[in-house]
Protein backbone atom coordinates (compact mmCIF):
# COMPACT_ATOMS: atom_id res chain seq x y z
CA UNK A 1 0.00 0.00 0.00
CA UNK A 2 1.83 3.72 -1.29
CA UNK A 3 0.61 6.33 0.86
CA UNK A 4 0.41 9.07 -1.52
CA UNK A 5 1.56 12.63 -0.40
CA UNK A 6 -1.87 13.95 -1.36
CA UNK A 7 -3.24 11.85 1.55
CA UNK A 8 -0.87 13.09 3.67
CA UNK A 9 -1.99 16.59 2.90
CA UNK A 10 -5.38 15.88 3.11
CA UNK A 11 -4.55 13.86 6.78
CA UNK A 12 -2.69 16.95 8.24
CA UNK A 13 -5.41 19.83 7.12
CA UNK A 14 -8.07 17.81 8.58
CA UNK A 15 -6.01 17.05 11.56
CA UNK A 16 -3.23 19.54 11.63
CA UNK A 17 -1.31 16.30 13.29
CA UNK A 18 2.20 16.35 12.17
CA UNK A 19 3.60 14.75 8.95
CA UNK A 20 4.88 11.89 10.49
CA UNK A 21 1.95 10.84 12.81
CA UNK A 22 -0.12 11.24 10.16
CA UNK A 23 2.14 8.89 7.37
CA UNK A 24 1.77 6.33 10.28
CA UNK A 25 -1.94 6.68 10.58
CA UNK A 26 -2.13 6.45 6.95
CA UNK A 27 0.05 3.19 7.17
CA UNK A 28 -2.13 1.91 9.65
CA UNK A 29 -5.51 2.24 8.28
CA UNK A 30 -4.19 1.48 4.43
CA UNK A 31 -4.60 4.70 3.02
CA UNK A 32 -8.67 5.38 4.49
CA UNK A 33 -8.29 9.07 5.30
CA UNK A 34 -11.81 9.16 7.51
CA UNK A 35 -10.55 6.23 9.66
CA UNK A 36 -7.05 7.73 9.94
CA UNK A 37 -8.66 10.79 10.84
CA UNK A 38 -10.53 8.90 13.97
CA UNK A 39 -7.32 7.39 14.80
CA UNK A 40 -5.63 10.43 15.51
CA UNK A 41 -8.48 12.18 17.17
CA UNK A 42 -8.74 9.02 19.49
CA UNK A 43 -4.85 8.84 19.90
CA UNK A 44 -5.26 12.47 20.74
CA UNK A 45 -3.11 13.88 17.94
CA UNK A 46 -5.59 15.44 15.85
CA UNK A 47 -5.92 19.17 17.10
CA UNK A 48 -9.61 19.46 17.24
CA UNK A 49 -12.70 17.16 16.77
CA UNK A 50 -14.21 19.05 14.06
CA UNK A 51 -12.16 19.64 10.25
CA UNK A 52 -10.36 22.64 10.96
CA UNK A 53 -8.21 22.49 7.94
CA UNK A 54 -6.33 25.18 5.69
CA UNK A 55 -6.37 25.94 1.94
CA UNK A 56 -4.79 27.80 -0.32
CA UNK A 57 -7.86 29.08 -2.00
CA UNK A 58 -9.40 32.49 -2.09
CA UNK A 59 -12.23 34.01 -3.39
CA UNK A 60 -15.22 35.19 -1.83
CA UNK A 61 -19.01 33.92 -0.54
CA UNK A 62 -22.13 35.71 -1.61
CA UNK A 63 -25.64 36.04 -1.59
CA UNK A 64 -28.48 36.85 -3.50
CA UNK A 65 -31.98 37.23 -2.24
CA UNK A 66 -34.61 37.82 -4.83
CA UNK A 67 -37.03 40.43 -3.58
CA UNK A 68 -40.28 38.91 -1.55
CA UNK A 69 -37.63 36.58 0.15
CA UNK A 70 -38.81 33.20 -1.97
CA UNK A 71 -35.77 32.73 -3.22
CA UNK A 72 -32.30 32.67 -1.73
CA UNK A 73 -28.96 31.83 -3.36
CA UNK A 74 -25.36 31.01 -1.45
CA UNK A 75 -22.51 30.72 -3.70
CA UNK A 76 -18.45 30.36 -3.10
CA UNK A 77 -16.37 31.14 -5.84
CA UNK A 78 -12.99 30.85 -5.31
CA UNK A 79 -9.70 32.51 -6.77
CA UNK A 80 -6.01 31.96 -6.40
CA UNK A 81 -5.25 35.44 -4.67
CA UNK A 82 -6.73 37.50 -2.03
CA UNK A 83 -6.13 40.64 -4.18
CA UNK A 84 -8.16 39.22 -6.95
CA UNK A 85 -11.07 38.56 -4.54
CA UNK A 86 -11.33 41.83 -3.36
CA UNK A 87 -11.42 43.67 -6.66
CA UNK A 88 -14.57 45.19 -8.17
CA UNK A 89 -14.75 42.83 -11.18
CA UNK A 90 -14.20 39.88 -9.29
CA UNK A 91 -17.12 40.84 -6.55
CA UNK A 92 -19.54 41.75 -9.73
CA UNK A 93 -18.69 38.66 -11.36
CA UNK A 94 -20.04 36.50 -8.29
CA UNK A 95 -23.27 38.76 -7.85
CA UNK A 96 -23.97 37.89 -11.28
CA UNK A 97 -23.70 34.26 -10.94
CA UNK A 98 -25.84 34.63 -7.66
CA UNK A 99 -28.50 36.02 -9.74
CA UNK A 100 -27.92 33.68 -12.36
CA UNK A 101 -28.64 30.66 -10.14
CA UNK A 102 -31.55 32.23 -8.75
CA UNK A 103 -33.32 32.90 -12.05
CA UNK A 104 -32.34 30.50 -13.61
CA UNK A 105 -32.25 27.40 -11.15
CA UNK A 106 -29.36 25.65 -11.64
CA UNK A 107 -28.88 22.18 -9.85
CA UNK A 108 -25.48 21.80 -10.39
CA UNK A 109 -22.05 23.39 -11.08
CA UNK A 110 -21.00 21.27 -13.98
CA UNK A 111 -22.03 17.82 -15.72
CA UNK A 112 -19.61 15.54 -13.70
CA UNK A 113 -21.13 16.26 -10.46
CA UNK A 114 -24.67 14.90 -11.64
CA UNK A 115 -24.93 11.76 -9.68
CA UNK A 116 -24.86 9.24 -12.48
CA UNK A 117 -28.49 7.63 -10.88
CA UNK A 118 -30.20 10.62 -11.85
CA UNK A 119 -28.61 10.63 -15.61
CA UNK A 120 -29.64 6.80 -15.70
CA UNK A 121 -33.09 7.50 -14.11
CA UNK A 122 -33.51 10.55 -16.48
CA UNK A 123 -32.67 8.33 -19.73
CA UNK A 124 -34.98 5.94 -18.46
CA UNK A 125 -38.00 8.46 -18.35
CA UNK A 126 -36.43 9.29 -22.12
CA UNK A 127 -36.74 6.00 -23.52
CA UNK A 128 -40.01 5.43 -22.07
CA UNK A 129 -41.72 8.78 -23.70
CA UNK A 130 -40.25 7.16 -27.10
CA UNK A 131 -41.52 3.76 -26.33
CA UNK A 132 -44.88 4.15 -28.56
CA UNK A 133 -42.78 5.77 -31.23
CA UNK A 134 -42.09 2.84 -33.03
CA UNK A 135 -38.24 3.72 -34.17
CA UNK A 136 -35.33 2.03 -34.35
CA UNK A 137 -33.02 1.72 -31.56
CA UNK A 138 -30.09 3.58 -33.03
CA UNK A 139 -32.65 6.38 -33.87
CA UNK A 140 -34.18 6.42 -30.34
CA UNK A 141 -30.24 6.44 -28.58
CA UNK A 142 -29.40 9.58 -30.49
CA UNK A 143 -32.39 11.30 -29.43
CA UNK A 144 -31.79 10.02 -26.21
CA UNK A 145 -28.69 11.91 -25.95
CA UNK A 146 -30.08 14.86 -27.33
CA UNK A 147 -32.62 15.60 -24.50
CA UNK A 148 -29.77 14.38 -22.11
CA UNK A 149 -27.83 17.26 -23.46
CA UNK A 150 -30.78 20.04 -23.28
CA UNK A 151 -30.72 18.65 -19.21
CA UNK A 152 -27.54 19.30 -18.74
CA UNK A 153 -27.91 23.14 -20.24
CA UNK A 154 -30.64 23.14 -18.59
CA UNK A 155 -29.68 22.25 -15.05
CA UNK A 156 -25.57 22.84 -15.00
CA UNK A 157 -24.76 26.21 -14.17
CA UNK A 158 -21.96 25.84 -16.46
CA UNK A 159 -23.71 25.06 -19.32
CA UNK A 160 -26.84 27.69 -19.07
CA UNK A 161 -26.82 30.87 -21.37
CA UNK A 162 -25.86 33.46 -19.10
CA UNK A 163 -29.25 35.56 -18.56
CA UNK A 164 -27.79 38.92 -19.38
CA UNK A 165 -26.31 37.68 -22.47
CA UNK A 166 -27.11 34.61 -23.86
CA UNK A 167 -24.73 34.29 -26.69
CA UNK A 168 -22.16 33.37 -24.22
CA UNK A 169 -22.77 30.37 -21.33
CA UNK A 170 -21.87 31.03 -17.61
CA UNK A 171 -18.35 28.63 -18.16
CA UNK A 172 -17.66 31.36 -21.17
CA UNK A 173 -17.98 33.82 -18.62
CA UNK A 174 -16.31 32.41 -16.25
CA UNK A 175 -13.43 31.93 -18.44
CA UNK A 176 -12.93 35.39 -19.51
CA UNK A 177 -12.95 36.56 -15.85
CA UNK A 178 -9.57 34.12 -15.70
CA UNK A 179 -8.43 35.36 -18.39
CA UNK A 180 -8.83 38.99 -17.47
CA UNK A 181 -7.72 38.20 -13.99
CA UNK A 182 -4.54 35.57 -14.96
CA UNK A 183 -6.04 33.82 -11.77
CA UNK A 184 -7.67 30.10 -12.30
CA UNK A 185 -11.25 30.66 -11.42
CA UNK A 186 -13.77 28.28 -10.34
CA UNK A 187 -17.51 28.46 -9.04
CA UNK A 188 -16.83 26.26 -6.04
CA UNK A 189 -20.73 25.57 -4.61
CA UNK A 190 -23.93 26.81 -4.75
CA UNK A 191 -26.63 26.38 -2.71
CA UNK A 192 -29.96 27.32 -3.99
CA UNK A 193 -33.67 27.84 -1.25
CA UNK A 194 -37.00 28.17 -2.88
CA UNK A 195 -39.77 28.78 0.29
CA UNK A 196 -41.29 25.32 0.58
CA UNK A 197 -40.11 23.95 -2.30
CA UNK A 198 -36.65 22.24 -3.01
CA UNK B 1 -51.12 -2.61 -0.60
CA UNK B 2 -52.57 0.16 0.66
CA UNK B 3 -52.10 3.57 -0.80
CA UNK B 4 -52.18 6.19 1.50
CA UNK B 5 -54.09 9.86 0.87
CA UNK B 6 -50.32 11.10 2.06
CA UNK B 7 -48.59 9.50 -1.01
CA UNK B 8 -51.46 10.50 -3.68
CA UNK B 9 -50.87 14.38 -2.20
CA UNK B 10 -47.27 14.24 -2.57
CA UNK B 11 -47.71 12.75 -5.97
CA UNK B 12 -49.54 15.32 -7.19
CA UNK B 13 -47.37 17.80 -5.81
CA UNK B 14 -44.05 16.58 -7.39
CA UNK B 15 -46.27 16.18 -10.96
CA UNK B 16 -49.52 18.40 -10.95
CA UNK B 17 -50.76 15.09 -12.41
CA UNK B 18 -54.81 14.55 -11.56
CA UNK B 19 -55.72 12.78 -8.62
CA UNK B 20 -56.88 9.34 -10.43
CA UNK B 21 -53.60 9.44 -12.75
CA UNK B 22 -51.71 9.34 -9.60
CA UNK B 23 -54.01 6.78 -7.54
CA UNK B 24 -53.38 4.56 -10.37
CA UNK B 25 -49.37 5.56 -10.96
CA UNK B 26 -49.18 4.54 -7.32
CA UNK B 27 -50.93 0.93 -7.48
CA UNK B 28 -48.77 0.33 -10.25
CA UNK B 29 -45.48 1.04 -8.54
CA UNK B 30 -46.75 -0.87 -4.82
CA UNK B 31 -46.87 3.11 -3.44
CA UNK B 32 -43.27 4.02 -4.67
CA UNK B 33 -43.76 7.65 -5.34
CA UNK B 34 -40.15 8.41 -6.83
CA UNK B 35 -41.04 5.76 -9.65
CA UNK B 36 -44.57 6.93 -9.75
CA UNK B 37 -42.81 10.23 -10.89
CA UNK B 38 -41.11 8.47 -13.66
CA UNK B 39 -44.25 6.67 -14.79
CA UNK B 40 -46.31 9.79 -14.75
CA UNK B 41 -43.82 11.42 -16.96
CA UNK B 42 -43.07 8.43 -18.77
CA UNK B 43 -46.96 8.47 -19.72
CA UNK B 44 -47.08 12.31 -20.14
CA UNK B 45 -49.19 12.98 -17.84
CA UNK B 46 -46.96 14.89 -15.32
CA UNK B 47 -47.15 18.55 -15.75
CA UNK B 48 -43.23 19.22 -15.86
CA UNK B 49 -39.97 17.05 -15.79
CA UNK B 50 -38.84 19.19 -12.78
CA UNK B 51 -40.74 19.32 -9.57
CA UNK B 52 -42.91 21.82 -9.57
CA UNK B 53 -44.97 21.17 -6.29
CA UNK B 54 -46.66 23.50 -4.23
CA UNK B 55 -46.82 23.75 -0.38
CA UNK B 56 -48.78 25.62 2.34
CA UNK B 57 -45.69 26.71 4.07
CA UNK B 58 -44.82 30.47 4.20
CA UNK B 59 -41.66 31.94 5.71
CA UNK B 60 -38.50 33.68 4.20
CA UNK B 61 -35.17 32.95 2.86
CA UNK B 62 -32.36 35.06 4.13
CA UNK B 63 -29.00 34.94 4.17
CA UNK B 64 -26.03 36.69 5.85
CA UNK B 65 -22.74 37.09 4.51
CA UNK B 66 -19.92 37.64 7.53
CA UNK B 67 -17.78 40.78 6.78
CA UNK B 68 -14.88 39.96 4.48
CA UNK B 69 -16.68 37.50 2.53
CA UNK B 70 -15.47 34.50 4.13
CA UNK B 71 -18.67 32.89 5.70
CA UNK B 72 -21.92 32.61 4.28
CA UNK B 73 -24.98 31.61 5.54
CA UNK B 74 -28.53 31.07 3.69
CA UNK B 75 -31.26 30.08 5.74
CA UNK B 76 -34.76 29.43 4.97
CA UNK B 77 -37.64 29.47 8.26
CA UNK B 78 -41.20 28.62 7.68
CA UNK B 79 -44.17 30.00 9.67
CA UNK B 80 -47.95 29.40 8.48
CA UNK B 81 -48.83 32.12 6.76
CA UNK B 82 -47.45 35.27 4.90
CA UNK B 83 -48.83 37.83 7.25
CA UNK B 84 -46.70 36.66 9.84
CA UNK B 85 -43.74 36.31 7.26
CA UNK B 86 -43.82 39.85 6.58
CA UNK B 87 -43.50 41.42 9.84
CA UNK B 88 -40.66 43.19 11.20
CA UNK B 89 -40.36 40.49 14.30
CA UNK B 90 -39.81 37.48 12.01
CA UNK B 91 -37.69 39.14 10.29
CA UNK B 92 -35.44 40.10 12.57
CA UNK B 93 -35.90 36.26 14.14
CA UNK B 94 -34.20 34.74 10.81
CA UNK B 95 -32.08 37.29 10.20
CA UNK B 96 -30.51 36.58 13.96
CA UNK B 97 -30.85 33.03 13.37
CA UNK B 98 -28.69 33.13 10.44
CA UNK B 99 -25.80 34.99 12.13
CA UNK B 100 -26.00 32.79 14.93
CA UNK B 101 -25.30 29.99 12.52
CA UNK B 102 -22.55 32.12 10.81
CA UNK B 103 -20.92 32.78 14.46
CA UNK B 104 -21.31 29.53 15.75
CA UNK B 105 -20.75 27.25 13.42
CA UNK B 106 -24.28 24.10 13.31
CA UNK B 107 -23.90 21.73 11.38
CA UNK B 108 -27.42 20.43 11.54
CA UNK B 109 -30.86 22.13 12.49
CA UNK B 110 -31.98 19.29 15.53
CA UNK B 111 -30.36 15.87 16.71
CA UNK B 112 -32.53 14.24 14.50
CA UNK B 113 -30.83 15.11 11.70
CA UNK B 114 -27.38 13.72 12.57
CA UNK B 115 -26.38 11.04 10.33
CA UNK B 116 -27.08 7.32 12.96
CA UNK B 117 -23.61 6.68 11.21
CA UNK B 118 -22.04 10.10 12.53
CA UNK B 119 -23.25 9.68 15.58
CA UNK B 120 -21.61 6.03 15.86
CA UNK B 121 -18.41 7.71 14.44
CA UNK B 122 -18.37 10.05 17.53
CA UNK B 123 -19.43 7.17 19.76
CA UNK B 124 -16.70 5.43 18.94
CA UNK B 125 -14.14 7.81 18.93
CA UNK B 126 -14.87 8.89 22.63
CA UNK B 127 -14.71 5.05 23.66
CA UNK B 128 -11.14 5.34 21.80
CA UNK B 129 -10.07 8.52 23.58
CA UNK B 130 -11.20 6.77 27.06
CA UNK B 131 -9.78 2.83 26.25
CA UNK B 132 -6.63 3.51 28.55
CA UNK B 133 -8.63 5.16 31.31
CA UNK B 134 -9.26 1.65 32.81
CA UNK B 135 -12.39 2.85 33.61
CA UNK B 136 -15.87 0.49 33.87
CA UNK B 137 -17.83 -0.13 30.94
CA UNK B 138 -20.94 1.46 33.26
CA UNK B 139 -18.98 4.38 33.42
CA UNK B 140 -17.33 5.03 30.28
CA UNK B 141 -20.86 4.57 28.41
CA UNK B 142 -22.16 7.44 31.05
CA UNK B 143 -19.01 9.17 30.27
CA UNK B 144 -19.80 9.12 26.27
CA UNK B 145 -23.26 10.02 26.61
CA UNK B 146 -22.07 12.83 28.23
CA UNK B 147 -19.80 13.92 25.25
CA UNK B 148 -22.61 12.98 22.89
CA UNK B 149 -24.64 15.77 24.10
CA UNK B 150 -21.96 18.25 24.43
CA UNK B 151 -21.56 16.91 20.85
CA UNK B 152 -25.30 17.92 19.71
CA UNK B 153 -25.31 20.95 21.91
CA UNK B 154 -22.48 22.10 19.71
CA UNK B 155 -23.38 20.88 16.02
CA UNK B 156 -27.34 21.42 16.54
CA UNK B 157 -28.83 25.05 16.27
CA UNK B 158 -31.77 24.02 18.09
CA UNK B 159 -29.38 23.11 21.08
CA UNK B 160 -27.19 25.60 21.04
CA UNK B 161 -27.26 28.42 23.37
CA UNK B 162 -28.06 31.74 21.83
CA UNK B 163 -24.92 33.96 21.18
CA UNK B 164 -27.21 37.22 21.92
CA UNK B 165 -28.29 36.00 25.10
CA UNK B 166 -26.39 32.58 26.55
CA UNK B 167 -29.38 32.31 28.95
CA UNK B 168 -31.56 30.65 26.24
CA UNK B 169 -31.00 28.40 23.73
CA UNK B 170 -32.27 28.71 20.21
CA UNK B 171 -34.77 26.57 20.53
CA UNK B 172 -36.05 28.23 23.14
CA UNK B 173 -35.78 31.76 20.83
CA UNK B 174 -37.80 29.74 17.66
CA UNK B 175 -40.34 28.77 20.55
CA UNK B 176 -40.59 31.97 21.73
CA UNK B 177 -40.97 33.48 18.61
CA UNK B 178 -43.75 30.48 17.95
CA UNK B 179 -46.23 31.81 20.62
CA UNK B 180 -45.90 35.74 20.28
CA UNK B 181 -47.20 34.90 16.75
CA UNK B 182 -49.43 32.44 17.18
CA UNK B 183 -48.16 29.87 14.46
CA UNK B 184 -46.07 27.13 14.47
CA UNK B 185 -42.49 28.15 13.24
CA UNK B 186 -40.01 25.89 12.32
CA UNK B 187 -36.38 26.18 10.79
CA UNK B 188 -36.93 23.86 7.76
CA UNK B 189 -33.26 24.27 6.92
CA UNK B 190 -29.61 26.18 6.84
CA UNK B 191 -26.32 26.19 4.54
CA UNK B 192 -23.54 27.46 5.53
CA UNK B 193 -20.16 28.13 3.55
CA UNK B 194 -16.78 28.45 4.74
CA UNK B 195 -14.10 30.26 2.02
CA UNK B 196 -11.93 27.33 0.98
CA UNK B 197 -13.48 25.12 3.70
CA UNK B 198 -16.69 22.85 4.49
Amino acid sequence: MQITADQVKQLRERTGAGMMECKKALAETQGDVERAVDALRKSGAAKAATRSGRDAREGIIESYIHPGNRVGVLIEVNCETDFVARTAEFQELVRNLAMQIAAAGAEFVRREDVPAERVARERDVYLGQLEASGKPAAILDKIVDGKLEKFYAELCLMEQPYIRDDKKTIGDLVREAGSKTGENVVVRRFSRFRLGLD
